[in-house]
C-alpha cells in the first residue's frame, strides 16, 4: 500500500506492506488525514518514532468485526493495555505500556489502511463531511481546556499562539462567551480570527499586565510561555497545550499537543509563577464526543482553515507546505470516500 | 539602631537610622530573626532591594496603637495598599503596589526595631516560645500546600529537598496522615526526618517512577523540578515552592518562597508536564494563623532545627553558617524578650 514514512529521514512508499489487525483491532481504510506539528518533531527525531506517520484521520471500517465494516470513523490515537495500574486508575489515556498511532510503537494514517483497536473507534455522521473529520483529533485536543478549567462569561482569557491548535481553542473557548483574545504572530492567522468575530492581537501589541483569569498557551516556544506568564493574573490558570522540543528529558510520549515550533532547549522560567502563585495546567489530548458534537451542531467552523489538500503521493510536498504557517492546515488526500 | 543591611554588599551597621511608623503602622523591637534562602538570593542581587535584610521574626510592638503596644507578635510581610484590583478581588497578598518586608521597598527585621502595618501582626500566645515564634512565617508557607491540595490518608505524596522549607512542609503533610516520603541530600536532613518517624530517602536512590499523585518541590533547582516531574503520576500535582534563580525576567516579586540554592538560569523543561498531563502549582506565602495554631498544640516541632544562634553584630558570620546546608536554621538573637 501507499505511505508516507519515517526511518531517518521522511519517504513516500509506494508498496508499503498492509497492516495485519491484531486481536479486537479494526482496518481503516483512511479517506483523508491532517498534518500536525509533532508530525514535524517527529521527523525532527522526537520521541524516536520510526514507522508510519499520521494520527488525524477519517476513514472507512474495512476489516474487523462485522457490526463496524462498512462505517466512517475517526480514532482515538492512544491504544493502551487495560491492565497497567494507569489503565485500572481510570486514567487509560496514559497507560504505561500505550502505543500511539504515527507517534510511539504503531504505524499512522499517512497511508491507505490504519489498525486501530475497536473500541478506538468514533463513527462520523453524516451531517459531518470528510473535510471536517479530519479535525476531530485536534478539536478533541481543543475541548480539554474547557474540560480542565471552568470558564465562565466573565473569565477573561487569552489564547497565545494563533496556529492550528490555538485557533481551534479559540473556536471552542468562543462558545462560552468569555472574554476571549488570541495573541499570534502571523498576519493570516489573526485574519481568520477578526472572520470568526474573535478579538485578536500582534504579540508585539500585546498588553502584559498579569491581568487574565486564564491562559492558554500554544505557541510551543519557552518564548510564549513567558507571554502567557506575564499575562496570567495572580492566582490564575495557564492551559499548557505546548511541549518544547530541545530538552528531550522525560519526554518519554508526546501526542496531542502543538509542537514546539521554535522550540530549542531553552527551558521556561518558572519564578513568576511561584510568585504569582498560578496554576498551571499540562493538557493532551480530549474528548472525541464533545468534537463530533460541536461539528455536528456546527458550533465549531474548520473547513476554512484547510488552506491545502495534497494526494498522498505528494506527501513530502505536503509536508513542506504544512511548515509554513501562512498554510493553517494542510491535508492529505488518500482514498475516496 | 543596630542592624544588617545590603546594599551592593553585606555589612553590620552600628547606627542605622531608627524607623519612622507610617500610618496605621507599629513599630516592633525584634527578639529573634530567622535567616531564609531568599536573604542569600537578594544577596547575590535578586529582587534588586537594599535596605535591611530579615522577613522572619518575633519581636514587642513599642510604637503604634494603644491596643497592640506590648504585645509579641510575629508579621505577615506582605504591606498591601487595599486598593489596586487585586485587593478589591480579595487577592491582597499579590497587591500591586505591595511592599514586602526586607524583600522590596521596605526595612526587614535584621535590626533592633522594624515597622508593620498593625493589620499585618498577629499576636503569639504565651505558649509558644521565641525560639518557635521565628518559624511561623515559613511554616505558615508551609501550610500554604495543604490549602492549596486535598491530602487524604491514601496520597502518595514526596517532598523534594530537605532543606529549611522542606521539613517544615515534610511535619505539616505528616500530620494530615498521608503516603509521605522527603527526598534529599543532605544526610543530616534526613536523619532529622527518621528522628521524626517520617520516610526519607537520598536523591540518588529514589524510584522514579511517575507513580505518585502529589510532589512538594523545594530543592530551588531545574535539576529538583526534573526529579519532582519523573515522580508524580499522570493527572498528579506538583507544588512549586521554589523560585529558580538566574532567570530573572519577570521575578519582581518573591517572598515566602524557598530559594534556588542550585538555580542557574537552566530553565525548566515542561515537555513532561504535558505528555501526562500535570498540574503545576504555584505557591509562596500562607496563613498565619494555622502555623500559630499547629505551634501552640505541638502539631509541628521547629526548636530542633535550630542549628545556631548568632547576636546580631555577628550577622554576617551567621549568614556563612547559614550558608552550609547541615545548619538546618540559623537564628539571628538581636533583644533579649
Amino acid at each position: 500500500m501507499r505511505a508516507i514514512r519515517f526511518a531517518e529521514s521522511l519517504s513516500y512508499d509506494a508498496a508499503y506492506s498492509e497492516p495485519h489487525p491484531g486481536n479486537g483491532e479494526c482496518v481503516v481504510r483512511v479517506h483523508l488525514a491532517g498534518i500536525c506539528a509533532t508530525d514535524h518533531h517527529i521527523v525532527r527525531g522526537y520521541m524516536g518514532f520510526s514507522g508510519v506517520l499520521g494520527h488525524e484521520m477519517v476513514g472507512t471500517v474495512v476489516e474487523g468485526s462485522e457490526a463496524w465494516i462498512g462505517k466512517r470513523v475517526a480514532g482515538e490515537i492512544n491504544c493502551v493495555c487495560r491492565r497497567c495500574d494507569l489503565c485500572q486508575a481510570g486514567l487509560s489515556s496514559h497507560c504505561r505500556e500505550r502505543t500511539v498511532m504515527g507517534i510511539a510503537g504503531r504505524d499512522g494514517c499517512f497511508a491507505d489502511l490504519v489498525t486501530l483497536p475497536e473500541r478506538n473507534l468514533h463513527e462520523v455522521p453524516e451531517t459531518i463531511s470528510d473535510e471536517e473529520a479530519v479535525f476531530i483529533e485536534p478539536l478533541a485536543a481543543a475541548y480539554q481546556v474547557i474540560q480542565q478549567v471552568p470558564i465562565e462569561p466573565r473569565t477573561r482569557i487569552a489564547v497565545v499562539g494563533s496556529g492550528r491548535l490555538g485557533l481551534l481553542i479559540a473556536q471552542v473557548l468562543a462558545t462560552t462567551g468569555c472574554k476571549l483574545e488570541v495573541v499570534g504572530r502571523n498576519p493570516k492567522t489573526l485574519l481568520f480570527c477578526e472572520k470568526k468575530r474573535i478579538q485578536s492581537k500582534s504579540v508585539d501589541e500585546v498588553r502584559l499586565k498579569n491581568d487574565r483569569d486564564v491562559v492558554v498557551e500554544c505557541t510551543g516556544s519557552p518564548k510564549g510561555m513567558g507571554i502567557a506568564l506575564a499575562m496570567v493574573r495572580p492566582r490564575g490558570t495557564v492551559v499548557l497545550k505546548s511541549t518544547y522540543a530541545g530538552k528531550g528529558t522525560g519526554a518519554r510520549r508526546h501526542e496531542g499537543t502543538e509542537g514546539g515550533e521554535e522550540g530549542g532547549g531553552d527551558g521556561v522560567d518558572l519564578a513568576p509563577m511561584v510568585v504569582n502563585e498560578v496554576t498551571l495546567l499540562g493538557s493532551r489530548c480530549g474528548p472525541f464526543s464533545e468534537a463530533i458534537n460541536a461539528l455536528a451542531r456546527r458550533a465549531v467552523e474548520v473547513s476554512s482553515m484547510v488552506a491545502r489538500v495534497f494526494p498522498i503521493e505528494r506527501g513530502l510536498e505536503a509536508f513542506e507546505a504544512s511548515a509554513d504557517p501562512a498554510n493553517i492546515k494542510v491535508l492529505l488526500k488518500i482514498n475516496p470516500r
